[in-house]
């Protein structure tokens, strides 16, 4: 089968690899029939994340049809068309009891090598699913590929974030970072009740965007967004949304917060220090909540949002792409010309 | 000065009485410039409230301006603009301070007569508000008597009730009662994040009303809303909010609701019995919430939303009328003829 | 192998039956060494539950050994202690994911009959466990059968009373019915920080327990509980647990609560009507809580405190027996001579 | 009157000075009978908080007799016996209102100068109190000035971190630093259903003393705290409470926390940076809540543990000094020879 593999630093090959099979009873073969490409798998494409092997294939984001399933899977059935997590949990352990599925001894992300689970990626026609009832989740009648894909990951991320931090009824928020995390944080927001959401990023297209979804774009290469947030709002937002990942967002998410606001980090940070001390948290008040997202825990509450049309995920599609394309698209992803390309992979 | 007064069941006059005085430190004197008749108002009306003393002043919904503070009034000053909450609340007992403000034991309605507080209305030009600092809310820059008078009712009861009822993003609930209080239960709804909103009632006018503010309206004359829903939504609801106070509502409140959803009792009940045995309840785990309004527990976020635009209560006035008419007024209020009146007292 | 059967209203058999085998690979089969009887399973005896065929063994609180497992078994093994959850659940459907486990589409009873989920008991030598990476839980080192069998059924039920009233730190609670769940809530409410817990019951036996248990007896056929409480508290409680599944104690669990307290139901109501008017329930405010035990939930949690000392549950234990005398067993249970028996099924 | 007085850096007087007067209709003056000395009152020792003018009085926790009350006081009379909060709050502002006492815009603390309020401290005869109905608490039938006079500020802090920290039952805890607060911490515990609470200090006589409150001692002079845990535990814990406020705690406290754990930052921080970055504390899910404790949110609770015997707060009294040797008193708490020191005003 054709597949999107690493081989080390900036090479993504599209290549023929051996179809997957089913190692464990609980596991399911699923045709992909799209997949996305996610700014995590940039980590991969600038060889950050350790024991990827060469030949690894690439991908988390998918959906698909069940191909085959092993003798263990009861729910999911052959020809079911489906939407994956990002990562499989077993769903029984105290862990998934806990809906602490991120420490399901059973975790392991998609495409990422050896170390974080031993799972070939999903950018390739077909991928080995372990947990399969748990890990996948059928596509609701009415609904596409490009409109569920995103409840695997940055969506299911979006909705964690907004949950973590108390979002509620009447609050304003500034999301930091307004790459596809971000926009969809702000898609989300008036399902939480959010009156005003003030988004702050460098790049005009990816700001005019964000005003479409609803939130007051706010340049800061042009004004500083602490003063357009106290002159238009006239205070401080009750919780900020660090979605960049970057030194700089981490700080102007500091200092947005107001007096006992939360500030939530969402982007995925590496090793930057806080920029304020935990002297000044104490004293203002201000609740940290990081987040890594849940694909299962909200998984039905996102789907009835999608089926009902208060959000529309598949507007953040900016490129369709045959999967032979895959190392043009890394590089154009990348190089920040495209923003969320979808691979077409089969009918 | 002008005040509706009570004389018994059905007879309401406009006359000339004495303007009220400070009586405790705490208090203020407000000129009333708006008042609204409430559903509750009727309850005096038709002479159902114990210990009304002929002559009573009626309502308890009311803006005004700030005339006279007492001595211990620290934050509201002459000239302030100010919406009232329905009853006062001293602020510092214990069970004020735990927001639980319906058991202060300075707990009374205004207008209610000598066992609900001893207070006088404020359909009249001047009303006494004891803890005034606590009891006025100074209104926004920018918004009108009009727009929210109903946060110290019936607004904030709506409120309440989604709040109790545990509502969130991806919920559909049903309201049983296109009255006031259900109408905005509907209004409020999308800011919980709710996707469905079916609201029950008998009257067209009321139903029509509310699909203008997005709530699918299910006529019980024509239709059984049980089945409605089924077929509309293929489930029934999560929470169901029982706002018309009757017997035959509770009835279908309860048919509603999906296993291990909440029913919320808004509607001003008296007496009825449960139309479902505990037994049934329990079996289908159905939590029940009584709920009364509180006005402060979430004025400031219901303020915002106004503000913000995200909700326009002014929408339910139907009728604007002289306080000189208000005897005219109850009539046709109590024949169902007009919705929602407010009484223009002065300038 | 032997096992304890139902033909018909109170008669149970001890016969020789077939050994379950594997039918689903997600099933295992348990070598049961203790079986415990439960106040539910005398509905099965007196008949009241549908679809319990001649022969059907009943039970569903049990010990074991794991003996089989099916192939889509990935964490239980052969050789494994374990204690078993009252009823499966699957893991991974929306329900469980949300962990409303009640509501999985797996759901089924062992011992109740075909209508329960078709599911053989377990009070014999060997039972069939459906989902058993889920239904099964091994016994944490140094911990006995007897310490750790109430965790899939009474015990877990005592702790998700607590959990939905809402119980915290400062709390004063009331139990109606000083049965086996009544005497479980009133072990564990220190550790929800609960000040004190009156018990209510008619029989001195189960009093004297309860005050073992740190509880308050109150012998409702020596005084009437609400005088006992105010006299001795000043106060109506807080939150009262109804565990006795019939009328009088629901009539005493709404006289002993607050104005805007709760209640909760424990006991196993069938169709008992509501001994207080919606109208008297809207105007106290009182929230009601049906409760239908969660084994899974809370299952870590509840092994914790049993592991620490905290609670000891096999203090209810009243009698052991052979499985041979469960005909005996079940007649004295029946007439309240026991407590809670245990059956010591194989070694 | 005489009343202990700073006048720079380690030089605290006892002098005359003039009676307090009744500014405000809403004060009351109370004639202080018992007052202690907090380790904040250090920060006033040492001259590090600002606008602390020559002879001004100290001292923030104390009880008293209310000797007159202002116009505007309606609930507090003369006579009462009371005990106080840390800091007055007005009760009827959108943030108290929303018990967000902290943010009140009366916000002041007795006794730390004109930045902090202007408000004279309590380590006097009398004391002026703002806002009398909300500040004070009159003292429950039975109780001491000893066993109530810490839920005015420490043992308010000690719950409400346990609160901010979502502790429930069948938690274990660290708490970093055996001052006053983590004792508390300790002794609140098990009212939280915390079944293990390690305590991590230098000095044995704390550790000592903790170990009275229950809790586990771990001397960070002789055994790493970290290994300490994982071998009595076999697992890092729930949450960490660092209540020493400062920078090898603050580093202690996040070498204990679990995966997915929180941190509460109880001790008094002044610009101490994070010991940990923004990315491990991402990676790992860390919940990060800082806590000023509130004297009002839940002191009723308290009172009832303390009432009911639950926990004994005036067991952290270890000595009794007169007023005039307050000098001595500074002098020895800040040498770490007394731990908590009540200062015996007038009979």
């Amino acid at each position: 089968m054709l597949a999107a593999t690493s081989h080390g630093p900036e090479e993504i090959r599209v290549e023929e690899v051996a179809r997957p099979q089913i190692e464990s009873p609980t596991d399911a073969i699923v045709r992909v029939t799209t997949a996305a490409l996610c700014g995590s798998d940039l980590h991969v494409y600038h060889g950050k994340i350790p024991a990827v092997d060469p030949g690894w294939i690439v991908g988390h984001e998918f959906c698909g049809v069940v191909e085959e399933t092993g003798d263990g899977v009861t729910d999911m059935q052959e020809g079911d068309r489906v939407v994956a997590a990002m990562y499989p949990a077993c769903g029984h352990c105290p862990a998934c009891i806990a809906r602490d599925h991120r420490n399901c001894p059973q975790f392991g992300v998609f495409g990422m090598g050896r170390q974080f689970g031993n799972l070939q990626g999903a950018q390739a026609e077909y991928v080995r699913v372990p947990f399969a009832d748990m890990t996948l989740r059928r596509i609701p009648e009415g609904q596409t590929d490009e409109s569920t894909i995103f409840t695997g990951d940055i969506l299911a991320t979006a909705f964690t974030a907004l949950k973590a931090a108390g979002t509620r009824a009447g609050d304003t928020i500034a999301i930091v970072g307004a790459g596809p995390v971000g926009q969809l944080i702000a898609m989300l927001a008036p399902s939480f009740g959010v009156i005003r959401t003030f988004i702050v990023d460098l790049v005009p297209a990816r700001l005019a965007e964000a005003a479409n979804h609803g939130a007051i774009p706010v340049d800061a290469g042009k004004e500083d967004p602490r003063d357009r947030i106290l002159s238009d709002h006239g205070a401080l937002v009750d919780r900020v949304f660090e979605a960049a990942g970057n030194k700089p967002a981490l700080e102007t998410a500091f200092r947005l917060v107001r007096v006992q606001g939360d500030v939530v980090l969402v982007g995925m940070l590496v090793n930057e220090e806080f920029p304020v001390s935990a002297g000044l948290v104490w004293l203002k008040n201000i609740q940290i909540h990081p987040v890594l997202g849940d694909p299962f825990n909200h998984r039905e509450e996102i789907l009835r949002l999608i089926s009902c049309g208060h959000i529309h995920p598949e507007r953040l599609v900016s490129h369709h792409m045959p999967l032979t394309e895959a190392a043009e698209a890394y590089r154009a992803f990348d190089a920040h010309e495209v923003q969320k390309v979808i691979f077409e992979v089969s009918a």
